[in-house]
């Protein structure tokens, strides 16, 4: 191709800002169709939108993505990608030669843009991810940077009907995030047919404008009222969306606004290029990011906590006294709950760091959202809320990993022995649902001072990890200078009969076993296998080389805890000892947690029957 | 007690109901009292609401909840169980000494409700979970039943942060479910504080409003005012929804409307129940269900799929095809989709039943949610997407087990197979969350006849159950005839030298590799474990003792699917026999599915690899 013609905010005339949209649809159909695969129809319905923005309004430096100061662009409908990579394409940032390299094997511009991509902030795909993980963008440089940056971000139409896009509303309204613009590409078609509410954008405009945002109802292929509904929303004090109706397809007859034409290439794609306008190479010369603001971050001076062996504490209340200190010595520490911080001990941290504390309400989705996007701007988030209710965010935290993110989880409120409030507050399925997270880290600690010990190594490590708390205060076992880390283990008792494997709570109970076997002239060793993931395998099979059996005792469901862990690193090694895996073997109710434990089978008196049994 | 005064709606009068309200704030606080935990203040702020709907609007015989007539009564805010607790003694249904059994160990009024209860419909306790379901039960009383029972639903105001909530309203309005009232009772304090709109119930208001609802702002603690708001949303067309502004521990000075009084009992709830009146017996007789209505269910023939061996079928394909047939042998299925229904082809099933399918949206808690709801009416219902997005309704899964439903789920496009859409589609680990849910059924079927059997024994199955299909058309390898079970396996190939076990896609590259292995002299059995739970020990632990070692090959994390599966049958045996686990090993891009499967570590070549490292 020839050498591109350039076009630049001041001089773009209409007619140039119509060929670059023409320009994305072209680009759109042409990855797909070199892929044949993808979204073309649905990233011909925003080239318009797309087009102005980029001409007139982003301000970013695709030499320099890490600069602070740059807009951010988010693809909450990802299936869109096609266009994303032609803006890219149009930028400059790509040529063209690289954009034919759509999904293929080991391409960077995969099916759904990925942070591989260095101007993507996260991976979308999922619908109703990126609005709300925009909301973490915003609240970032609103709340903390005192940034200049917008959040823009590209939504469908189809997303609106998963709730966790209206936790965004609400929240970006409550917040007063008027750093963030959404533009939703109203195309009526869905996958398999038309939306909910087609084009008629009138109940969604409603309840946005009741959330609090700036509100605007645009033909979403009018340059010229797109140019206005942007400035508008520049100038809003609140957040602002623009619901904008479109035709999926739109350019290209055969395809426009017709049924069937989701998620594919079309039919004939050299055809809709020639209808389009035909390959062109217009450049964009964005608009360039201010100066990056300085900011400064409220620091408190909060001691290191150190609890006294013996001492009774919960550790969802070591986590919210080392949360506190954490954030005193690392100003990247910021902590979100979802409306227990009395429970998990997240308002610790808040009362210290009142700045960095983000209050998500019953939110969940929103919370770990939040957490994501404030990541991506450097920041460090805890978000903590009981563990079973984590549950509610698993795709958020699926995603978190195809973004590389680096997100710290805490769960309260783990297993049967939380007691009266019955199964519903029980986390019994958390080290199964997130140990099946790509690279994550499962830490769950049997006492005060080595959460806080783990929880300094969740600061420090990069990627995704989780905590695992304990509402019932348990006797403090380790001096505030023993040494943990992620990966180890800690044999508590020395033994060579059996090995009883806990952590949290049952280490408690393999404890008290422990001593009633002694009672009986049977040694037990009790190893505390607070990293379950990663797992200390070597003092397992060293475990299962020296005593006759092992047995471990988990406050979880029999599945994808700790005894499969446990199993596999047996069974990997060939190990051929006895394994007995003690763990929530019914649907448990309510009641006191030593009823519940027993009742559960993973109380001390069902450790002792069943070394008994392994071992006759 | 004396002998209870006994009221009814005609006779009620406002002091009557006065009393009423005021005995159910004194069983609450005495209920909380009881157990030294629960939530008397959340239910205090209810008991006008509920007093005013038990004596004169809601139709149920207590002595026959298995009436269909009966209306349907949700707590979506579970925490309130000691204010439906005290409604059913006020019913006559329990008695004073079993309300203060209130979450004792086996007691079935647990700390949330649960379906133990005969009145309870679905577990509750997990915010914003029961209006959703509620939804469900709607649809079966509208769409399926044309049943004249209301269903009413009793909310709090911190769960309207939940998204799922709003896609509950959003879905209501959409069907047109004018069997729905929804009551928020707004006490404006949350856990931990206030909410995030207190007292000003505007911006809900115009939500639902704009959802298509008929709304309601009023009082909460004004008899005559609620009442009123009753007899409109009866009259209404459309769902309803009522917004009663209430105070949190309304009627003991000491708690009402202050903060740090949640899940609390009362620190003198003698000097409470004094100051609501004292004890009382009031008996209200409420108003009975009308004469249940038969319905009928439309019946299109339609032939079991059959498929020849070596045709190339989609699993997910016969999901769609089997579905269809299911529908016509068994008029209690019904399926829904969240707007997949082209990929997971429940299309297929609504174009033979539409009647019984439920177009859901890209809304899978609202899916999900409405499959439980439709199940507490003897539907079977069987809800799909892709599996990737069926762990957004994790938590709803979840509370489906603490619920005891028969729900059937379908996840399709599982794994790094699905090729160039990239890992934001690819199901990785559905297997390891759904096998951590109390009871559940996991299946993975090899070929399409196999997953025809499988669903027809999901249908007769009760409970939560799983399958998962694949995105590829793989040879058809079992004839219609052959038969498969839950909890069973199937021998592909006999071996003995090494066993081969994989289910789905990764079936089909074991037989690959046994091909290859047979031409370097090795003799690979190969087994179809297609039931991932149960599972079938017994052919796992007979290739330990026949084969040198085992290798399983799976399209999922390492952690929870099938390999730990296999572990943990090989530990607890103490086989000893030799393991390798193949599993997906890295975070997947885009790419053809044969590159995927090699990148993965689980194609025929890198099992042939690992049984040559295995045997070496």
């Amino acid at each position: 191709m020839s050498s591109p013609e350039v076009i630049s905010e001041q001089a773009a005339s209409a007619e140039q800002l119509r060929e670059l949209a023409q320009q994305l649809r072209v680009d759109s159909v042409r990855a797909a169709a070199a892929a044949n695969s993808g979204h073309p129809t649905s990233s011909m319905s925003a080239a318009d939108l797309m087009a102005v923005l980029m001409t007139r309004y982003l301000r970013y430096d695709f030499d320099a993505p890490e600069n602070p100061a740059n807009d951010h662009l988010v693809f909450s409908k990802g299936h869109a990608s096609p266009l994303l990579y032609s803006v890219y394409k149009a930028a400059g940032a790509i040529d063209d030669e690289e954009l034919l390299t759509f999904r293929e094997f080991g391409s960077h511009l995969q099916g759904h843009p990925t942070p591989e991509i260095p101007w993507v902030d996260v991976a979308t795909g999922s619908l109703g991810q990126g609005l709300p993980i925009s909301i973490g963008i915003a609240l970032a440089g609103k709340r903390l940077e005192s940034a200049d940056f917008r959040v823009w971000v590209l939504c469908g139409d189809s997303e609106l009907a998963e709730g966790s896009m209206w936790e965004a509303f609400e929240h970006a309204g409550h917040a007063g995030l008027d750093n963030m613009i959404a533009i939703v590409d109203v195309n009526r078609l869905g996958q398999r047919g038309p939306t909910m509410h087609e084009w008629d954008t009138s109940s969604w405009a409603a309840r946005a404008a009741a959330c609090g945002w700036d509100v605007q109802e645009i033909d979403g292929h009018d340059l010229e009222a797109i140019d206005v509904a942007y400035t508008r929303a520049m100038a809003a004090d609140v957040p602002a969306v623009i619901f904008a109706r479109t035709k999926k397809g739109s350019g290209v007859a055969a395809v426009e606004d017709q049924p069937n034409q989701h998620g594919k290439p079309l039919a004939d794609p050299e055809a809709a290029v020639e209808e389009l306008g035909g390959i062109s190479s217009l450049r964009v010369e964005l608009k360039s990011p201010p100066e990056a603001r300085p900011y400064e971050i409220a620091q408190t001076p909060v001691d290191r906590p150190v609890y006294e062996v013996g001492e009774k504490v919960a550790t969802r209340a070591a986590y919210g006294d080392a949360l506190a200190w954490l954030g005193s010595i690392d100003e990247k520490v910021v902590a979100l709950d979802g409306e227990v911080g009395n429970s998990t001990y997240a308002e610790r941290f808040a009362a210290k760091h009142p700045d960095r504390f983000f209050e998500m309400y019953i939110a969940e989705q929103q919370m770990v959202a939040a957490g994501v996007g404030l990541q991506t701007r450097g920041w460090k988030p805890f978000a903590s809320s009981f563990g079973a209710f984590l549950s509610r965010a698993y795709d958020f935290v699926r995603m978190g990993a195809i973004s590389d993110a680096d997100l710290k989880l805490c769960g309260s409120h783990v297993g049967v022995s939380i007691g009266p409030d019955g199964p519903s507050q029980m986390a019994l399925e958390d080290i199964a649902s997130l140990r099946a997270v790509f690279g994550s880290v499962i830490l769950y600690p049997s006492d005060a001072n080595q959460a806080v010990q783990l929880l300094d190594a969740m600061r420090q490590h990069r990627g995704i990890s989780y905590m695992r708390t304990t509402r019932e205060a348990t006797p403090v076992l380790y001096g505030s200078g023993e040494s943990f880390e992620i990966g180890g283990s800690h044999t508590v008792r020395s033994g060579d009969d059996v090995t009883l494997i806990g952590a949290g709570i049952t280490l408690r109970e393999c404890l008290t076993a422990a001593d009633e076997l002694a009672g009986k002239g049977i040694s037990a060793r009790v190893v505390d296998l607070y990293s379950v993931k990663p797992v200390d395998a070597e003092a397992i099979l060293t475990a299962a080389g020296e005593t006759k059996a092992l047995i471990t005792v988990e406050d979880h469901w029999p599945e994808g805890g700790i005894g499969e862990t446990v199993a596999g690193v047996l069974a990997e090694a060939a190990s051929g000892a006895p394994l007995v895996r003690l763990a929530v073997s019914g649907r448990p109710g309510s009641g006191p947690p030593a009823d519940l434990l027993a009742a559960a089978g993973i109380d001390a008196a069902s450790i002792v029957a069943a070394v008994e049994r392994a071992l006759a």
